[in-house]
């Protein structure tokens, strides 16, 4: 299993960010092929200071090589270019492959 | 449940980091109260440019209570002074409670 981790930065209108995402961009990347699952989660700061991100989103894929296939696609592509429209503030991806994961 | 993450930016000795989480940091997490697992990922590029960070490390707990309780018990503050024993290059710290999370 590998995920796919968007780390969304903080929005200048949350609310607006969140119609957005849930209305436009959650759906594009509901239709990625060979898209496991998706996982939307609000971060929440530490320690007495603001959380770095606002929303962090996991999407899960058999293989690193269905993942590429995924963001390769035309729904991939499509919510690459869906990114201007609401995350202005910046978003933060990288790769988690699962299979290389351990319990510490 | 909620997860204590952490980001680890790529440090300048990737072997010296790994001996240092394994040998020190991770048994004093691992020594946490309440923890119910913890999670480590290696984090890697995507769509041809290098990851933002190094390593991901998930620590669970069953409540946000429990996680703050852990951060300050004596394991919690003995793992924060460690951080500058390894981790100059920063890290990335959020909670994210899965109690929020949606499947989009």
């Amino acid at each position: 299993m590998v995920r796919l981790i968007a780390l969304y930065s903080q929005p200048e209108d949350p609310a607006a960010f969140d119609a957005h995402y849930r209305d436009v961009h959650a759906p594009i990347v509901r239709s990625y092929p060979n898209l496991l699952g998706m996982r939307l989660t609000k971060a929440n700061g530490v320690g007495g200071r603001p959380a770095a991100y606002y929303l962090m989103a996991e999407m899960s894929f058999a293989t690193r090589a269905d993942l590429d296939e995924a963001l390769a696609s035309e729904p991939g592509r499509e919510s690459g270019r869906d990114l201007r429209n609401f995350a202005q503030a910046g978003v933060t991806l990288f790769v988690a492959d699962d299979a290389d994961a351990t319990d510490g």
